[in-house]
């Protein structure tokens, strides 16, 4: 596996430009959501289908030969939302396989944007297992959500657009489901920026791999599942481990309360994973020093 | 009257710098409200209590020698939130006069908020009649919600940030109420931006002060009449009338549309005086060139 780093960031940068949103970084004055310091929001839940999911999705199309074929994922969410929108945008095909556990109400959105959607019986796994089978038999593109390297890539611009807006940030806090996100923000960032990862009680994939010592499946559930419930934490994330400052668990109340905070604070709506990162603060797991410039990534909003 | 000029917008963005939000201006790829053009839009209901109104409330007080007797106002809504808060961070004591016409779920936030709450029997002038009796029994400063220069001056420096944020803009669209949002957007541009006012057509009080030759009193209504619902014209828009491009109006349905549009666009979810703005470009009442610079006023979501 290739070690990513700020190159394969600004690569990525160069190919989703003008295509997904350079979101903004929101500065929240000192004490606003409870918590002393000085906190900027990372807003990509602005991003089109209401995740940071199209920048990776956007940069592994932009960046592969895509087949006649078009590109296959297994998703019952943001994910799949992100293939179907980036491959419409670029004019490729895309099949999004879900499992028929998955909620019915995710499937119109994907239809909308002119997915051809495969429902089939089982859970996440036997989604996955039939969209191999499909990317084998056509020949199609595989987009897997966190485990390519395009994709992680694409995530980190997020990363980087931080950097550019705040030179001078200290801390930058994400949220952890297969760890996407996280491998790209710490293949986008200078050594000296702390990363702080945080995963919900539910679904703590990463400590489950630093307990093991390796990536291991674990059960996920609770209020985040349906945006952090990977099974097991991606190689691209186990990867960077040395890199984390701190893995932090922050239980559901605290999300809500956070989802709360958010609405409050700054009328924003934001998914419990997308509040899975401000919750780390706002539940008292991180306390940022006096003076420590913290960035705090909004990630999703369905 | 005095006519406010950039350099009282500036004065005011230096007062406010650091106590209300400086917010992002969001740009959106062509087509993506299914109309042409290269938008942005100014995300003012991020703000503080949810609206653009803090940014005037904060500069009136931070402006103001303001007595030990605080401040008052009339306003079942956004403008009371404003100044509750605005008086929260400085210091002071607020006293907010609502009508019992308006909605009691109003009144809790402004009580979280410190201040203190009279509830007057009748519609917004009776409230608005008790305000300034009290102002005149406590030697007490009032508070506009839009006539005031400061309060006006306040608003403009949502336009200053957007002529930083992208110098190259073209035309500027904000809705319409009393119009201080509008007053304090022209006081900041150069005469080269194009101002669009948009009311809806319950609410038409620019309109009606055109029809009639200066401002006159209206019946208001509709889907945003708790937002844009003042019954005339304020005296500052009213004086910049000449320098507006075009004064447009919506329909209702149009301004829910919009709504609709920024949740599904951008996980946004605004008021419908927040939306009145991005449905006269959704709707077709304005219809931007090929590559014009347009950005859209956000500017609420209670």
């Amino acid at each position: 596996m290739t070690t990513l780093g700020p190159d394969d960031v600004a690569a990525a940068a160069d190919r989703i430009a003008g295509r997904v949103r350079r979101t903004p970084l929101l500065g929240i004055e000192d004490g606003a959501f409870g918590v002393s310091g000085r906190l900027a929001l990372k807003l990509d839940l602005l991003q089109p289908t209401g995740s940071f999911k199209v920048r990776g999705a956007t940069n592994l199309l932009a960046g592969s030969r895509v087949p006649d074929a078009g590109v296959v994922a297994a998703s019952g969410g943001n994910f799949g939302l992100a293939v179907a929108w980036a491959a419409r945008a670029l004019g490729h095909r895309a099949t999004i396989v879900v499992p028929d556990s998955s909620p019915a109400s995710k499937r119109d959105p994907l239809r909308a944007l002119g997915a051809d959607l495969e429902v089939v019986p089982g859970v996440y796994a036997d989604a996955l297992a039939r969209a191999d089978a499909l990317v084998a038999d056509r020949g199609a593109l595989r987009a897997h959500a966190y485990d390519d390297p395009l994709v992680v890539a694409g995530q980190g611009t997020a990363a980087a657009e931080v950097l550019a807006d705040l030179p001078e940030v200290d801390t930058v806090v994400v949220a952890v489901g297969g760890g996407g996100l996280l491998a790209g923000t710490c293949a986008a960032l200078p050594a000296h920026v702390r990363v702080i990862a945080v995963e919900t009680d539910g679904c703590p994939t990463l400590h489950a791999a630093v307990d093991a010592g390796e990536p291991v499946d674990v059960e996920v559930g609770g209020l985040a599942v349906s945006a952090l419930g990977a099974r097991r934490i991606g190689d691209h994330a186990w990867a960077v481990r040395d890199r984390i400052t701190a893995a932090l668990t922050v239980p559901d109340d605290a999300v809500a309360d956070a989802q709360a905070r958010l609405w409050d604070t700054c009328r924003l709506r934001a998914e419990p994973a997308g509040a899975t990162a401000l919750a780390a603060l706002t539940s008292g797991a991180y306390r940022p020093e006096d003076g420590e410039r913290v960035a705090i990534w909004v990630c999703g909003a369905n």
